[in-house]
């Protein structure tokens, strides 16, 4: 069940690798498509499924008739709030941990009922964690995986990127996500977590992870520490 | 200038308004793809462009093998953050409008500088404005745009949507942008512009567009008010 990676991802990922070794600045032009074809052995429908990924997730910018250039933020020390799949790849890289309170099995209330899209006497993995990177409190996260796709969870597994673990050793397809998300005043408790002040401000995030089959499997709401925590999100607005 | 709505875009947006229009819940199968070629009256591949389109931004899911799926958010009082370009496409749905403090050349700074890539002799209009929407505030807009690339900008202009207008009339082909965003508490200048008051919570959102050629136009900064403000992010993880 372990998600393979096919050619184009792999493609997109070694174009990445060169970008970064090389520490191309933002307007660098890499190599025309005969070139890459040339140079990674693959057909031009590879490159170009590798590219429009590349180009997706902010990577690369193509001009028409002009080229393949290399798209680089200006500011370095701001997560990828599009990576943040429940704290995982992009906070990962980071030199990171998680405490974990606890992993416990529980029946849903209607709340998780309907974004699970379960029923009450359906099991659930219950995780509370907090993510530190740097001796900093990033965010508090507590989090509802659907027992029936996510067969098996504790605290060892949650001490690291649950998401990793999700999909190469449950082998769920993770498919998309809806995420929201709004501004508020902390209460006193979600405060002590983060070792903030009642009343200071925070990034709430609710998100419902889906399988490629459209199945939820995993909400998660995430309370994000407002001095410890910048975002950013490259769109491609094509 | 104006830019041509492609063949599979429009594809896709007749799709999308069928959806709409026929109220089809979460989780509807849509036609196959034969029907579809059929329906519509165009190519397999404008339909795979349209589909992946639509997929990518949140109106359907694909299962292989299985069909195509409506998918539809829980929640619709939450604003559309990837669509929100200096207020304009998901919140011109909505009954709102801009109050428009000033519209004003001036000469960039090097923080206006640095972001829109160019001089400090370059021209650039600063926008100011409000956006309301039943008669709510839901935030204060700074805006910068290169006047090299849009030559001209005035208050009438500003009190609808200027993205559209840089797109209809100016023929500024956007590419894709830069977004950067962190929570802080107000100071007492932009509370006041919020009706909120000082310390007050806000969402901050920083962001740089720019053209498909990669030419930055655009730098825009908006705090949003974070009681009358909630978003959400249809995520395509695969």
């Amino acid at each position: 069940m372990k998600n393979a990676i096919l050619k184009y991802q792999d493609v997109a990922l070694k174009i990445q690798l060169m970008i970064i070794q090389q520490g191309l600045a933002k307007g660098t032009r890499l190599a025309n498509i005969e070139d890459l074809i040339n140079q990674y052995g693959v057909s031009r429908s590879t490159i170009m499924k590798a590219l429009d990924r590349l180009e997706r997730s902010g990577v690369i910018y193509q001009v028409q008739g002009s080229g393949i250039f290399v798209r680089q933020l200006k500011k370095n020390d701001h997560l990828n709030f599009m990576e943040s799949q429940g704290f995982t790849n992009d906070m990962s890289k980071l030199s990171g941990a998680f405490v974990v309170y606890h992993v416990d099995t529980i029946k849903p209330n209607l709340y998780i009922q309907e974004h699970l899209q379960c029923e009450a006497h359906d099991d659930v993995y219950y995780v509370k964690r907090i993510r530190y990177s740097d001796g900093k409190i990033y965010g508090f996260e507590q989090s509802y995986y659907l027992k029936k796709l996510v067969p098996y969870l504790n605290k060892e597994i949650a001490e690291g990127s649950i998401f990793t673990y999700i999909k190469d050793v449950c082998g769920v397809n993770v498919g998309f996500s809806d995420k929201y998300f709004n501004v508020i005043k902390l209460d006193a408790k979600t405060a002590g977590y983060l070792d903030l002040a009642e009343n200071d401000p925070a990034l709430e995030v609710e998100e419902v992870f889906h399988t490629t089959a459209g199945e939820p499997f995993d909400l998660s709401r995430v309370v994000y520490h407002y001095e410890n925590t910048k975002f950013f999100i490259q769109s491609h607005l094509k």
